[in-house]
């Protein structure tokens, strides 16, 4: 482990427990959200993950360093903007994991010289949720907005670039907002991966799903579709459920 | 409350204890199931079920039995099979519902004479759940083949049914199996009925899904789905859990 690293203003360093990854956060520029912790959870790719795999829009590489440690082959983080692409670099050296995460800063849309289409066996993705409106945006900093909204990648933009990364028959795990389920399975359809399995994520007991993970396959078959047990993030006091702070403490 | 009914050999009344709802099963030839009752309780149309409801494939009347003291309006039961639908006639006589419940012992595909297209408030449906293939079917009665596998009725022909009987905004009520969702949500999108609330029960805690039920809307909006709150159906030790308790004893 690395004993320096150069923390810019209002960085700081924080540590998912049982892995002991360390990772570059600013509240000002960006940090993982519980979203991230439960899509890392949940992927989960044949043959522990050999062969290659790219991370859309890794933000300060929150996933990929997290199932570093449990991805048997590479991983590549796709990230448009440099200062989040910088902040995952230098986290990647801070863990030693140079030899595992590549951090690619490029658009998605211009990553097929370097990352042949067909070629890769898992793509993950923790995308921006919110269709663009000037409304809920005003309040945000740059680099969040592109973050959380859809700006520079939408929905239809992360499925297709999925979908031509993807080998056949491999796999990809989305995090995403239940209210655009509908719109999540007609694009996935539209670009030949086969849901496989579903988990919904409730914020708390008597409340509608918050969050939903997707697992498909290229060219899979469109049966056999799994709804997975779902989690509660937090109890009735607004601490987090038992299961939560298990993921917290190791992924 | 009618004291005298005509029961055939194998026939026995069960009774859904808190509507004190009487209904004419048969171990032989039709019972209902969980699934009915589920159903029956996720029912919830818009001011309280005024206007005509039709509960398409209605087996022994069991749905229409269960909501008909929740629904303002009046209900019209399809069922195609003989000695189902005279089941379900004499469950409603039994339970003076003749003045709401209307049974037709009809296919679903010649209905438009009786039910002008476009003129239906709410459809409800527990359709056949499995495909057609010889191995799952051979040790059932005809009549129960027919009620669980699409042999008469297949999902693409109950939705458009449904789809083609519903005002615009009208709602439909759907139970099926959550493996068949991707299925489900292609045909409701080429039918032009938007999904609007979808809730996944669980047999038991740490396992799949194994029912779903759906809400959706004639013309709604593709945006905006809720995934509600879950329910789990049994305890460890197989007994029914509270929640269920709660429906059986009155819808």
């Amino acid at each position: 482990m690395k004993e320096m690293v150069n923390l810019l203003t209002n960085e700081r360093i924080d540590v998912l427990y049982k892995n002991n990854i360390k990772i570059i956060q600013s509240d000002e520029v960006f940090s993982f959200s519980l979203d991230a912790v439960l899509l890392a959870d949940f992927i989960n790719p044949p043959k522990k993950g050999t062969g290659t795999l790219v991370d859309l829009g890794s933000g300060n590489g929150a996933i990929s360093l997290f199932i570093a440690n449990k991805i048997k082959g590479n991983i590549i983080s796709v990230e448009i903007q440099k200062k989040l692409a910088d902040m995952a670099k230098r986290s990647v050296e801070l863990n030693d994991l140079d030899h595992k995460i590549e951090i690619l800063n490029k658009d998605m849309k211009d990553i097929f010289n370097e990352i042949p289409k067909g070629s890769i066996d898992t793509v993950v993705s923790n995308p921006p949720y919110f269709k663009i409106e000037t409304e809920t945006k005003k309040n945000l900093s740059e680099y969040k907005a592109i973050a959380r909204h859809e700006i520079k990648a939408d929905l239809e933009l992360v499925i297709k670039t999925a979908s031509s990364l993807l080998k056949n028959k491999g796999h990809f795990y989305l995090v995403h907002r239940p209210d655009r389920l509908i719109e999540i399975i007609t694009t996935l359809n539209k670009y030949e991966i086969a849901p496989k399995k579903i988990k919904f994520i409730y914020p708390k007991k008597g409340m509608d799903a918050n969050v939903v993970l997707i697992e498909g396959i290229k060219k899979g078959k469109l049966t056999g579709l799994k709804i997975l047990e779902s989690i509660i993030t937090h109890n009735e006091d607004n601490t987090y459920t038992k299961e939560i702070i298990t993921m917290y403490k190791g992924i």
